[in-house]
């Protein structure tokens, strides 16, 4: 074994990409700064039953354990950020009114998810705690797109859905737990057939409706068809107005958003809207959120609750790599007026790297394109010779 | 139990606090970077022998393991970036010359570090690649010294050491590696009657040199006598030599230089100079670091290497809170020109809030000093009237 392999799907982040990140990340945290959202920076290790109880079986299987030697309980590394965020809402802030919160941190997955995605995701993300109308909905997807904007992302979609349909129609319907399962498995895949077959016990109206949803994606038209053929159910019907006004709050900004009604990731952890967004040439969603009013809860204060995250690593690996700095090169010379100048450029924002003996021949290697001579009794930067 | 408790020795980094971590750390990043230093991001997991292999048992000790579930293989959670920054250097990046690396990332340990420590530091730290040389040494702890100004500490004291004066004197008396391991843990408690009792079987020129060594502390005098006392080893002569240039290089900084050659931290993971800055009013050292010559080879490619790091966390939590950012509250008001004003704003990064339907009366809450209010068909911005 060679020692320095990496695990599958765990990689270094090298420098011209490093940078990238740093300037994303920045970009990113004072966005949501000027928006009000605050930084916080939640453990990288928590005790499970805090860091995935309430939010299902999924995120459990993803998560690493180890033992706690100090106590011998179960730990996990943190594998999502937002059950995080949500505790510290519920419980270190203890805010009345909003909270609104972001982060941006390195999580850890057993596996990866999906082809050829990293096992260690850098979650940035912001959440807003306290609020219950569609507005934060909005707010919160307003933020998602112009965060899209500000890492370099064009030509934006959004598919936004409302998990409360499908929770209402088969409430409705009292359907029992397994078959809710089954049912929202076929409806993830969009196979009508599966969907008719597995709901065949179930009355008319209910698998009509069901039926129906797979249908249902497209532009707002399909909010006005939906609200005439799914069931008079008064939650349908203010799920299906809170999904209009996402469209008309998101209707100036360069996005196109499509509603799909059978779209319902994160079925168990979220309760009400929830949207991914996506962009021309990438595969998959580049962020993703929604509403999850209910995880709160486990941590005794229940607060409504809606957030998103993206990947800051792998949207990064989908842009053009940015160009290395250059640098100016200044010579192994002690002399106090050299350091002066060293010092003054560096202050302006300069990259100088001072020779060490014997390094002078490498300079191009470390992307020295100027260098530093005396001319004239004068430290200035001139363009490098060739060595 | 309760869900929202964390394990002892982790904690969130709320809003106040967690703004000052982001704000030095951009300054400590910037600061690399001018001096030629570029950031890289070292995965949070590796396989165990790369993560320690030639480091040290300690480390070992450490480092949480898993079990990667995609290979069998064990896996272990980063405690130090050290040898990951090293990894980088020898296999992915593979320069002639010298290579600069910094980072900036969490790490976990097993246990705490010392009384009140935090079980997950947040390691800020550079590394220097590819000079054997005491130039080298110098440029890292004039840009630890630099980073420590950075964060607002004044009043620094910085301890040097070289773990070869040690090594040399234990090598030319022929000691075998059980009785150095007695003789390290006597000398690191500076107990001179212990290092007397372990070292009787040595020779008298051993013995009276590694019993001097827990009195050779103080200014840059100690090396003359030290060149005095101890064997004209030319290893031990050399590192001395050495020692008093570091002295030299950093004279003309705001730091009171201190010798101490009993000192040997991290003795089996280093190889030459080592150093640690401590500052007045805080307990422990601040940063530290050293020469870790050897450590490349474990990755095929032993390259010269001395860096330093610090906690950033540890470093900010002894730091007076910083007063957190005002805010502007912008009315729940469907207006153009208002989206306008607010837009404006926040561009020039002051923060706005833009009210949630009921939400007014919690803006003292969310820090909102001012409102933006409309006066002759112009939104401007008001000192907030009492609720």
């Amino acid at each position: 074994m060679r020692n320095w392999l990496l695990p599958e799907y765990i990689e270094d982040v090298l420098p011209a990409e490093a940078a990238r990140v740093e300037q994303l990340r920045r970009s990113l945290l004072d966005l949501f700064k000027v928006h009000g959202y605050q930084y916080v920076i939640p453990p990288m290790m928590e005790y499970m039953e805090s860091l995935t109880t309430g939010i299902g079986h999924d995120l459990d299987i993803a998560t690493f354990k180890v033992v706690d030697q100090l106590t011998g309980k179960l730990m996990g590394i943190r594998a999502d950020m937002t059950p995080q965020t949500a505790r510290i809402d519920a419980h270190m802030l203890n805010n009345q009114g909003v909270t609104r919160l972001c982060y941006a941190g390195s999580v850890l997955r057993t596996a990866p998810d999906g082809l050829a995605r990293s096992r260690e995701p850098l979650h940035v993300g912001a959440e807003l705690y306290g609020h219950a109308g569609v507005e934060s909905d909005i707010e919160i997807q307003r933020l998602m797109i112009k965060a899209l904007h500000a890492v370099g992302l064009s030509t934006l979609y959004i598919d936004v859905s409302h998990v409360g349909i499908f929770a209402s129609l088969l409430e409705h319907a009292g359907v029992a737990e397994e078959q809710e399962q089954e049912l929202y498995a076929a409806l993830q895949s969009k196979d009508q057939s599966a969907v008719r077959e597995l709901g065949k016990n179930l009355n008319q109206e209910t698998l009509a409706a069901l039926s129906s949803l797979t249908e249902l994606n497209g532009d707002v038209s399909v909010l006005e068809e939906a609200a005439k053929c799914l069931p008079k159910i008064e939650a349908i019907q203010q799920a299906l107005r809170d999904l209009k006004s996402v469209g008309t709050g998101l209707a100036d900004l360069d996005v196109k958003v499509c509603f799909d009604l059978a779209e319902l990731r994160g079925y168990h952890y979220h309760s009400g809207i929830v949207f991914a967004a996506y962009a021309q040439g990438y595969a998959g969603p580049l962020a993703r959120g929604g509403r999850y009013d209910e995880v709160g809860a486990i941590f005794g204060r229940a607060r409504p609750a809606t957030g998103f995250s993206l990947d800051l690593r792998g949207v990064v690996s989908s842009l053009p790599a940015a160009e290395v700095a250059a640098a100016i090169f200044a010579p192994a010379v002690a002399d106090v007026s050299l350091s002066l100048v060293v010092e003054h450029l560096r202050s302006q924002g300069q990259v100088v790297i001072q020779e060490l003996p014997g390094q002078e021949s490498y300079r191009a290697e470390l992307g020295c394109d100027r260098i530093l001579v005396q001319q004239n009794g004068e430290w200035v930067v001139v363009a490098a010779p060739a060595l």
